[in-house]
């Protein structure tokens, strides 16, 4: 079948199959089926879909495009953890060594983040002198047993390529295309169990529970399809995680949480997480699970093993023992309430706009990231505010753009006179 | 607005408006919207339709892309005629001179064949001499106020750049995508007015009536909103048009019809296309432009007009005088029935295969065409067949291929008991 016959199926609604989806790929790769042939199909993959039979296929060729990491010397014990990103996510940073003090192998590789505020391998970068490029990361997972580095170049390309064109195509908002674009690295990284967690909310590229619920099914199915072992938690992005938005101060509240502090959100994320994996990667029920990750944070097991992590990726540890080592911005500023109430809604989505206007994201790949920028939330919804009482903190080296964002932030403050329900912030939990 | 949210609007099914269309044009042929974009844009109109503003708009940014020819000197009185293309459709020979010679000015740009057999410029090219590419094709029109040459290469640049991606990323069969292309060339090439000849049937581009029907009101519209007069004559391919199908064959049929015969199917689609042009251009009732019409082809007024055309083109007009003159193919062979019956059925676009399997058209842009080959039919649709009677003869210089396509030809044509009820060529006319 040719490569205009495969667009033509697709474009009639037609289903392919798995050998006609590879070829597709695989001709892409090798130069044969053009860009705008794959824009063409992309298109019609948007429009009119990919049924869970062409998705998994289409995983699987994209995974197979490149290298793949070789896991099976730690046998079944190996777990990952992904992120549809959200404001203040810095749960990898908790649930990894969490994971790994109870005898799970994360040998995690992780995408730089391109959205307001910085990905995991940002937030692990600011710890001076971690190496987030280490060669031979898999003898930090050997002697730890968890090791995170950003994504090799040599992995899944056909993600690349395909997604640099979906980036100018309008094709990206495709749940096939999502589903298919993040389990492909997965799958190529070579876990055996697999936990992603979900986001939906003003904060997430998922913007209701639907869609996530959708995506998350769509990956579970891919990941089976695949011979992982699979979970997915829904979770609530309708506002930040935790109270620290960028990237040292991500950094600090995470050692908080593993010293055994009980931030509200982030520590019921972090321990739901973790729990999913150990559960998953151990072979033991979920609320067994829960009691050990439990534990663990308690006992401060898990900051031991965070330690050990640092400090063999060649991260300075004393930076860790003492956060207040971790550089500060030169600006900062506080953020009053204008008004009495109660938070009823916080977007999200302008939240981590204001923390990307302060230096703590990158607008292209190619953009520096300011490490000390970002916010300290001090009120969250749910939260009674009182005229004049802070709000939160703004920390940046960008003195002109301090008033644009306290206005911002202010604007994504919604105050009412009743009290909101409370919102869970772990949603769901799909096996 | 930005290529990418160009795209967005087309794949949320939202309508644009004129400028963002001439600017997506616009940059695409500076180089600015690559072919990726273009291609997923153009899948995104195949799937989501472009209303008629939205089509009127893309053709004028397509005929704008390159240059015009001016045809103003002429006043009102010039008329183009195109056909969406059949097997046997030889009516440009006809019709055009018919028109000229009642004063009308046909100045026709005409492109090459790319289907089973030839095109317009291959017919005319299959008489010795003729200059399809002349220069100064415009003297030839003002002497005897008809001529058929090559389309420039100047003209649309636009529609060629897109129909090329078109025919490599399956979005071809897009009646809005068809429209604009086709209109866009008889924009360029200036004449006031247009008369479309849109067939449907077994071997025209448009299977059905009420796509056929559909494209002729998105082309009428289109030309009217570009001010031009226009009509549309709707017109049956269920079976070959004439009796002669491939180039040098077709010209000597088309001369018959000019020198008074009157060929079934083909004497009425020729005087019922002559007549629109006439009716439009000259402003006059069809009524009384079909009397003219007539009288022309009876007269010999419209064959003179044909003599002095190919003449003044540089044609050897010893091979109008005498047809026999015209190259013969070396392998004639007569085809019989094998049963007796009425004519049901012919799929006329096998039977257009078959001509082109004979060598009377090319597969691809640089394929040379044998003028000579092509088939003589002796029975169509509705005619009562005994066994052994003959239905074709087939003319060819590739011996090899014969018994192949003897045997093609036969499945093309069913035999019934039953007379089918006789159908009208032309099935109606719309302004």
């Amino acid at each position: 079948m040719t490569a205009y016959e495969i667009i033509k199926k697709k474009r009639d609604g037609l289903s392919l199959n798995a050998s006609e989806i590879e070829a597709f790929i695989n001709g892409y790769m090798r130069g044969e089926i053009r860009d705008y042939q794959m824009s063409a199909f992309l298109m019609a993959v948007y429009l009119n879909g990919m049924n869970d039979d062409e998705t998994v296929a289409f995983t699987k060729a994209i995974a197979d495009s490149g290298e793949k990491l070789d896991l099976s010397e730690f046998a079944n014990l190996t777990v990952d953890k992904h992120s549809t990103g959200g404001v203040g996510d810095k749960t990898t940073l908790v649930v990894a060594p969490v994971a790994a003090s109870l005898g799970c192998v994360v040998a995690k590789m992780s995408g730089r983040g391109l959205g307001f505020t910085g990905g995991t391998v940002d937030k692990l970068s600011s710890i001076p002198n971690y190496d987030i490029n280490k060669k031979d990361f898999l003898s930090v997972v050997r002697e730890v047993g968890v090791s995170v580095v950003g994504q090799s170049e040599k992995l899944t390309p056909a993600d690349k390529k395909i997604y640099a064109l979906r980036d100018v195509t309008a094709t990206v908002e495709s749940i096939p295309l999502i589903a298919s674009s993040i389990m492909s690295k997965k799958i190529a990284t070579g876990s055996h169990s697999i936990v992603l967690d979900v986001k939906f909310g003003s904060g997430a590229f998922m913007k209701d529970k639907d869609s996530a619920l959708m995506l998350a099914e769509k990956m579970i199915n891919i990941g089976k399809n695949c011979g992982r072992k699979m979970a997915a938690i829904l979770t609530d992005m309708d506002k930040p995680l935790g109270y620290a938005i960028g990237n040292n101060l991500e950094v600090i509240e995470a050692v908080k949480l593993l010293k055994g502090e009980r931030i509200p959100d982030l520590y019921d994320e972090c321990v739901s997480l973790a729990s999913t994996m150990v559960s998953l990667a151990k072979g033991i029920s979920t609320d067994k699970a829960e009691l050990l990750v439990k534990q663990s944070l308690k006992s401060g097991l898990a900051y031991t093993k965070f330690k050990e992590w640092i400090s063999a990726q060649g991260g300075d540890i004393s930076y860790i023992d003492n956060t207040d080592k971790f550089e500060k911005a030169m600006f900062v500023k506080d953020v009053y309430a204008e008004n009495s109430g109660y938070i009823s809604e916080m977007n999200t989505e302008i939240i981590g706009m204001c923390a990307g206007m302060l230096g703590a994201g990158r607008q292209t790949a190619e953009d520096d990231i300011d490490y000390s920028a970002g916010i300290i939330l001090n009120k969250k919804t749910g939260d009674f505010v009182s005229k004049g009482d802070k709000l939160c903190t703004l920390y940046t080296n960008r003195e002109k753009v301090i008033s644009d964002v306290e206005i911002k932030y202010l604007s994504a403050v919604k105050l009412s006179e009743v009290k909101p329900e409370p919102v869970q912030t772990v949603y769901r939990i799909l096996f």
